[in-house]
């Protein structure tokens, strides 16, 4: 944890190099990704059981390639009656916010004579990647496949990594609450493949959703072009705006929460009140050890979190901003003020009693979320990304009339003869017809 | 041009070829826009400068490095009374369709007492690439700069390479029409990186848009997640489904228009009639040769053109989505029913009487579409490809009540005990206080 204030000399650098540091994928990564995409690419089915062998350590040929509809039943059916309904609770919120993301249809003539409009569908089959071990969580299964079947999606296939064979039940329950249509138990940047180009056995899909690690967010970057995909997704990072009037308990069980995700997770307080920020730092110290999370949230918030000392909480948010965060609360009293100078972040807490762990979970807004300073010019997952929208035209001789010179004149000026021709010969037969 | 029936033996193969026929970029380049990518990051200025030496042959300290307000004022005073009347009402008709694109924010409190809603505001600073040469088209600037500043661009930044030093003065005219902030003559994949990483005389943006050559799509590719990006950008393409009744000559010049823009470009006919198709064909030989571009379309015809004749129109509508083309022409008396088996299409024209040349100028619509069968997964250009979406909650006690116990059941489940003391440590303050 570095602590910095902001009326230090040398603060300015201090901060920028907080905002520039890179906590994601290098070169190597990449060439291991390209090689993997390649191996898949040509040679498909074979490759993905050679990958799972080496990978997860179990042969796809004898545990099955995939997690059968029965399997997804009775996952669902074992939970308990508690987190089957903290599930569906789940499930059933994200839909309901997501239900009003769904675009409308336009259709209409303008005063020109001209139609014009937009369709707007799903894609006809979505990815969605789950990741195994420690970030195998059924609230992104939810936050993932709720939109794609809000959107529309037909076919919504998952892909999972079952390391030693052993598959994790709460997964394949969300999986079955929110609709999954067929699971796979491929992992890696082999499944990513698998899902853009299509194997025997697999076919392909439009767009690929889902969180992954390094190695499977770079096998999405490259293959972004020949499949859609929802976002290049980083560490995932947290920034606290608080006075002195919040409990400091509080305040550092929220930095933990995001600490706990990952070594490379990024945790970050914003305060007016030095002495406040001595209390979370010992709050931090004293509740971290208490954590069955202890070893990850003890070495993300050693590496990245940190504290920062401002004179005012507004001269805090140009500092919000140029961090960009995926996820900020503002804890205090009235939070509008500070919230109307927010001009990027992922999404937004307001006030002391929205921690964001609710929003990880059940309050309806998804959770994934851009990070490392995408929220500049990136949005979270929603049901549009499962979409896509067709514009369409139609001219009536009245409408072609009014613009169709224009179009000629423009194609002529940029030297497209052909361009000019096909609007101009259409216009001839129309002044000869009401000649 | 190939010709294909789809009644012959051989005919799914063959038209299986053509859905996956690549032209788009190879390795190649991959590696040469890595190379020129981490020149400019690491060397700045200088690099600039010595690309532009070698692919554009003009020293920028001597030339300049920008084009400047006054000059672009001028460029737009210079042109014809008509041509400057056709680009003002295509910037007019453009604009008026994408105000209607802008989204609305929300913010509303739910039947659990939790406050739930999003943002939309434009990115700060977006960047916009204009080719030189061939490709360098007023309509792009116009197509590209009007959804930006609907959005809300406070900066809208335009590169342009200017071969041998040489200025286009109809895309000047466009960029002041348009409403384009800073010009500079910098071109190919060292521009993209010049916008994505910031150099010293050039301040970084937020997303890139614009059409470009191989290299500079590869460059928005390997710098996608850095900045936001349009999409993916490959060769044109039409596909044409017209029936017997249509004049050929219009058919042919709608073919043509697609195949003078590149010899990469791409033109389809699917038609019910073989006869038809053979008036087509001699009609497009007759008419290639009077073009100025006809070098080009000819390259382009011969080596990506097609005719496919399928025994009903609705048959031919299972090719098109596999196509799944950037314009689609649906030229027949009736389109509608056929209009409603279009699964994937970027833009689609109706009738007889709507050449897609229009819908490149004048009609309003984006002409920015995708490509390479990704209207599989994307869409045109829009106002939301320059905004970005926060979300945001807020909880009351009575919200926290309602939905808190199930955030902690969840961060339970998936281990996860920050999450579920965050959550937790406030329920229980608030049943302190009601006790």
């Amino acid at each position: 944890m570095i602590r910095l204030d902001a009326s230090d000399a040398g603060f300015d650098r201090a901060f920028a190099d907080l905002v520039n540091a890179r906590r994601e994928a290098d070169a190597d990564v990449a060439r291991d990704v390209a090689t993997i995409i390649a191996s898949v690419r040509d040679q498909g089915d074979a490759a993905l059981a050679a990958f799972t062998s080496k990978f997860d350590r179990h042969e796809l040929d004898q545990s099955g390639w995939r997690i059968e509809k029965s399997d997804l039943v009775a996952a669902l059916g074992g939970l308990s009656d508690e987190l089957r309904g903290a599930l569906t609770l789940a499930r059933d919120r994200i839909r309901a916010y997501h239900e009003k993301q769904r675009p409308a249809d336009s259709d209409a003539i303008d005063d020109a004579g001209v139609r014009l409009g937009a369709r707007w569908r799903g894609v006809d089959a979505a990815g969605m990647y789950v990741p195994g071990g420690r970030a195998a969580y059924p609230s992104s299964v939810l936050m993932n496949a709720v939109p794609a079947k809000v959107a529309g999606v037909e076919r919504l296939v998952m892909v999972t990594p079952t390391p030693d064979g052993k598959v994790n039940a709460l997964v394949l329950a969300a999986a079955e609450l929110a609709g999954v249509d067929e699971v796979w138990r491929i992992g890696g940047a082999q499944a990513i493949a698998a899902l853009a180009f299509g194997t025997d056995r697999i076919a392909p899909v439009d767009m690929i959703c889902g969180p992954g690690n390094a190695w499977v967010a770079e096998a999405k970057r490259q293959l972004y072009g020949v499949v859609g995909i929802d976002m290049v997704a980083g560490p995932s990072e947290i920034v606290v705006v608080a006075d002195g009037a919040n409990d400091p308990a509080w305040i550092a069980a929220d930095l933990l929460s995001q600490s706990e995700h990952d070594p490379t997770s990024q945790s970050i307080l914003l305060t007016s009140d030095a002495g406040f920020a001595d209390a979370v730092t010992a709050e931090v110290d004293a509740q971290i050890g208490t954590l069955a999370t202890r070893d990850v949230a003890r070495a993300a918030w050693d590496a990245n979190g940190a504290i920062i000392v401002v004179p005012t909480l507004e001269e805090a948010m140009p500092l919000v901003n140029r961090l960009a965060p995926e996820h900020l609360e503002l804890a205090v009293a009235d939070p509008e003020p500070l919230f109307d100078l927010v001009r990027h972040a992922g999404s937004v807490f307001l006030g002391r009693n929205t921690p964001e762990a609710v929003g990880d979970y059940v309050a309806g807004p998804n959770h994934v979320l851009p990070t490392g300073r995408r929220a500049r010019f990136a949005s979270g997952l929603s049901v549009l990304d499962f979409m896509k929208r067709t514009s369409f035209l139609s001219l009536s001789d009245e409408g072609l009339a009014a613009i169709g010179p224009a179009a000629v004149a423009l194609a002529d000026a940029e030297g497209l003869p052909a361009h000019a021709r096909s609007v101009a010969m259409r216009l001839s037969t129309q002044s000869g017809s009401q000649s």
